[in-house]
């Protein structure tokens, strides 16, 4: 399995500092998406638990992500100038800019939900709207910890697996708006909460498709492919037949 | 006001056929760029006229959102490797991969609107229903149009009223919620079709929130500045004392 810094590939660079650097950059990467998850995790359970102060932490500490997300962000663009790398270097660096911007969006939904958990507050969801939310919450932080997980490790099967995945959360997704819509049409009463639910939902699949760019950026990184847009059927014959 | 390639800027490079590399990377995000405006523009129309044929042409038609947007990525990590380039240029082509990337998503989003459009069909939505959305749309798009422009000229001044001016899509955007929050609430059979206008206005709401981005990218090329997690306020306070 291949890690970022092999040994065949460690004596390639000029510079025992520029292999400490992407080394750095990497534990970075992982400590923003440490973060995030935390951020979603608080979320969800503000929501669940109708918990005022856990959702207003969530809201006030987005500007971790975010301080977080610009200074790797800066050092990316540093490391481009300064060390110009080339091949699969390039690559890890172009894979950091891109994730870090996913892992920041990720924060903005972990937000999301935390306002949607006040709104909800002095409401009483049915006791089954709040655990299909659970069950989505669950499955899509664990397509999260999939992906970091994948990065960590430059886990192409891994990865694969998140992309996979991803689909079941879409389908579990739907389900929800599906059930909502019903309660809605049987109960007008029921529409402030169901919508935040809804909403909430919609946030939480949004952090699964996130995942699931993250997963297909590792694969571009280990193989120096661009995924995004060619269909799972097709990814895993390409695999297949490497 | 600053171009791409300006007199001063140009007898640095090495090459001249690097020039042209920028040029072409540029022109190719604008044609990228009229391509989603028209994406959006289509999807819009689907949803207002209830017109099948139309939407199901937005969503048939995002693969070509899609090949443009991995073709000039790919681009831009040839230039990474090839070029090397640092400052002004290596600022350009991260404005560049970050750029499309949204692009592509506003692509995705006016996929949504055409399915929202699908779902509609054989409802019959209020008059002021349909008006408030084109509004919005209108709005968005003109930012959109703005964005597109400031990328165009690098021009600082328009893409801070690009990022100024989405605050108020924002505003009409819960405009539109608690509007058909209350259209749901006084006849639940009116449901379906309020919510397939609330995930378009959603998603007309998203549009500009990355037309908003590219704002954010023109200005960091031109000034070298990352400007997404700070205020407003203090980034015109910055920009005016400059």
């Amino acid at each position: 399995m291949p890690s970022f810094i092999d040994p065949e590939h460690q004596h390639q660079h000029t510079s025992k500092q520029f292999d400490h650097e992407l080394l750095d950059i990497r534990s970075r990467v992982l400590a923003l998406g440490g973060l995030v998850e935390e951020q979603v995790a608080s979320a969800v359970k503000s929501l669940l638990e109708g918990n005022v102060e856990l959702a207003e932490r969530v809201i006030a500490d987005d500007y971790k992500v975010n301080t977080l997300e610009v200074s790797i962000d800066d050092e990316c663009t540093q490391i481009l100038a300064r060390r110009q790398p080339t091949a699969r270097d390039l690559r890890l660096v172009v894979v950091v800019i891109k994730t870090i911007t996913d892992l920041e969006r990720i924060g903005d939904e972990a937000k999301r939900i935390a306002r949607h958990a006040l709104d909800m507050v002095g409401h009483f969801p049915r006791r089954n709207q709040l655990s299909e939310i659970e069950e989505l919450a669950r499955y899509v932080r664990n397509l999260l910890r999939g992906a970091l997980d994948s990065f960590a490790r430059i886990d192409v099967d891994a990865a694969l697996r998140v992309v996979q995945d991803d689909r079941l959360a879409d389908r579990e997704y739907e389900t929800i708006l599906r059930q909502q819509i019903t309660y809605m049409m049987e109960d007008p009463r029921t529409i402030p909460v169901s919508l935040n639910i809804m909403w909430s939902a919609r946030a939480l699949e949004r952090v699964g498709d996130r995942a699931c760019n993250i997963g297909e950026y590792v694969i571009y990184y280990a193989k120096g492919k661009i995924i995004r847009h060619i269909s799972l059927e097709q990814l895993e014959e390409d695999l297949r037949s490497e």
